[in-house]
């Protein structure tokens, strides 16, 4: 058997978590134990860096003070997103946006400082170390889900009040608020689907060959 | 049996596609089935995106002349950073940093333009949807890696060049050239790593605690 090769059952287990993933709002207080976490972070620090620069790092929030903290910038930010809505406004405020104050374990996940001297691969377009912090994000993302964890990205903050909540270097910059846990249930499509607010495109409208010759939606 | 659950073997599968992905570099001629090809791009599809937003496009390059174009685009961005590398620029020209007259297939992943009507999750962070289509190349990354595939993301090539080839719109982006192929063999660590150009971090080393106490590397 070559070694390149995966069985159809680990091919299978794979897919399965790229289509259970989901992006997770409700968690049970239930902690995550300790070697489960670790295989998550080192999961994470397993993903692909442009220039193998590992630009990740992770800040647990252990405090409940700054627990609050951080929902209280996530609940101002909801406010002003829901303003730029519009018309949407109300419906976006039915949505269930983060589970900051219900879940076991969050995590900060942000770019290091002093990111200036490494120009392998981004010469020409330097956010490529935004992009290996996303890819970690995402084999934790897959991997909690095989360990029947659930985890939520947040984005709705101010980066800046976040940086001095956390006594971070000018030079740094948190990307997301993951909140994990224990769930009761995964959604059964992701919760923006399931809520109406988005639908799923089809696949065919977003491929082209050769030439960008189709609108974007 | 709850339907969270994976078994010990599914779990194991996913971490071992995490563990054994690769940035490949070195690629076979034979052809990828084009049903193994669109389940990686399902696989794509089926990332995470900020407010379901979905900001993925993906380009086939199957004209021979473009991809010559293309491979000129990364060689002479190749050039530009040996130089700005100054000390480390002959050990840089010795790596091998692309595979793209090699594989059998080249896709643009890019983003799609109009993104600015999309304000969920991205009011203060806009490059969210970066974000998203990082998620989705890691997906396919992996699935590439259990279906026996290599996958390869390019980001050294000027991304104004890149988009007047294409005929991309302005507000549209590229953001990698990825190679895929099957390999004759994956690299047992990083290249990068086997060729000494950085090392793995010590994950204990990009762990805090409530407060960014540990100074970046």
């Amino acid at each position: 058997m070559p070694e390149n090769f995966y069985s159809d059952a680990e091919r299978a287990a794979i897919y399965r978590a790229i289509y259970e993933r989901r992006d997770m709002r409700h968690f049970l207080s239930k902690p995550i134990a300790s070697d489960v976490l670790t295989r998550l972070l080192d999961a994470a620090h397993h993903a692909p860096s442009v220039g193998f620069m590992q630009p990740w790092r992770f800040i647990r929030i252990s405090s409940p003070n700054l627990r609050v903290a951080i929902h209280d910038l996530v609940e101002q930010e909801r406010v002003s997103t829901a303003e730029a809505l519009n018309e949407r406004e109300d419906e976006f405020m039915k949505l269930k946006v983060e589970g900051i104050m219900e879940c076991p374990v969050i995590l900060i996940a942000a770019l290091c400082g002093g990111r200036e001297q490494y120009i392998f691969g981004r010469r020409t377009m330097p956010d490529m170390d935004f992009a290996s912090l996303s890819c970690a994000i995402q084999n934790m993302w897959l991997a909690a889900r095989a360990e029947g964890l659930g985890l939520g990205w947040v984005s709705m903050f101010d980066p800046n009040a976040l940086k001095v909540l956390l006594n971070m270097p000018e030079d740094s910059q948190p990307i997301a608020i993951l909140c994990m846990g224990h769930v009761d249930k995964f959604y059964d499509k992701p919760m923006l689907e399931e809520q109406h607010w988005e639908y799923r495109k089809d696949l065919n409208t977003l491929l082209y060959e050769n030439t960008w010759n189709t609108p974007c939606p």
